[in-house]
């Protein structure tokens, strides 16, 4: 193959492709530094189930913990998120509860909760599940939200 | 009773309160207009156990849906969203799928599902349970992301 004539020449340079608007890929999430949400969850699941996971989960817990319950009502910080807590406990006594999970994700985890309670006022016993939502910060739970099985 | 003493006077007076500094509550968390959680959850993990959820939930997401996976990878727009499905899909036959729930909360609400996977390559079969956690605003899905139990 020799030369080739400047027409034929011009007509075999490759067009160069249009440049491709470049596609920005939103960024990976994660959690930060820190103890994973594996970890956090792991951890939670199992003291809930040995029934010592209320002192361990107030070192978990972020300095601005967000508590979010079923209602919209949210409860910023950990004094305010046990006084919730407290609030809730002088008016329920329970009788069984069980943890299981955590099911992993990349801003935290989740955990379904099943339990038996009993209404200190009319002694009404409940039987519920509810899923609790955590997201994780640079190792600590910065939000905690319950959401609630309507059966 | 009398008279008393100027100094007594005083002394009676009581002092009026410091003025406490106003706690600013946080506002109530809420979706919005629209479908509520429940109503949206609701048919979601009902069409889910017809086999009829996956051409409903397109028009049940938002135009700017954000879809996170475990490792954190984020798909953004119902056109990425469904091109992650899709090579999932190549990958993998889904042998059977039940959805648990709604687990309704004040942001959106969570679905436990239970999957039965065959590896289209290997023919490997997997059993295992995840967690889908929904964000709802104005009656739209804005978030999903899911979490995934380590067995």
């Amino acid at each position: 193959m020799a030369k080739k004539s400047s027409k034929a020449a011009k007509k075999s340079v490759k067009k160069a492709p249009a440049k491709k608007k470049a596609i920005k890929k939103p960024a990976k999430v994660s959690t930060g530094k820190g103890a994973s949400p594996a970890e956090i969850g792991g951890k939670l699941v199992s003291l809930f189930n040995q029934g010592k996971a209320d002192e361990w989960i107030k070192s978990a817990w972020d300095k601005k913990v967000r508590s979010i319950e079923g209602d919209g009502m949210q409860h910023v910080g950990p004094k305010a998120v046990l006084e919730k807590w407290a609030w809730w406990m002088s008016k329920t006594e329970v009788l069984g509860c069980t943890a299981e999970g955590p099911y992993v994700g990349a801003t935290g985890f989740a955990v379904k909760y099943a339990l038996h309670c009993k209404d200190r006022a009319s002694g009404k016993e409940t039987r519920e599940t509810e899923v609790g939502v955590y997201t994780i910060k640079n190792g600590k739970i910065v939000q905690e939200e319950f959401m609630y099985a309507h059966s």
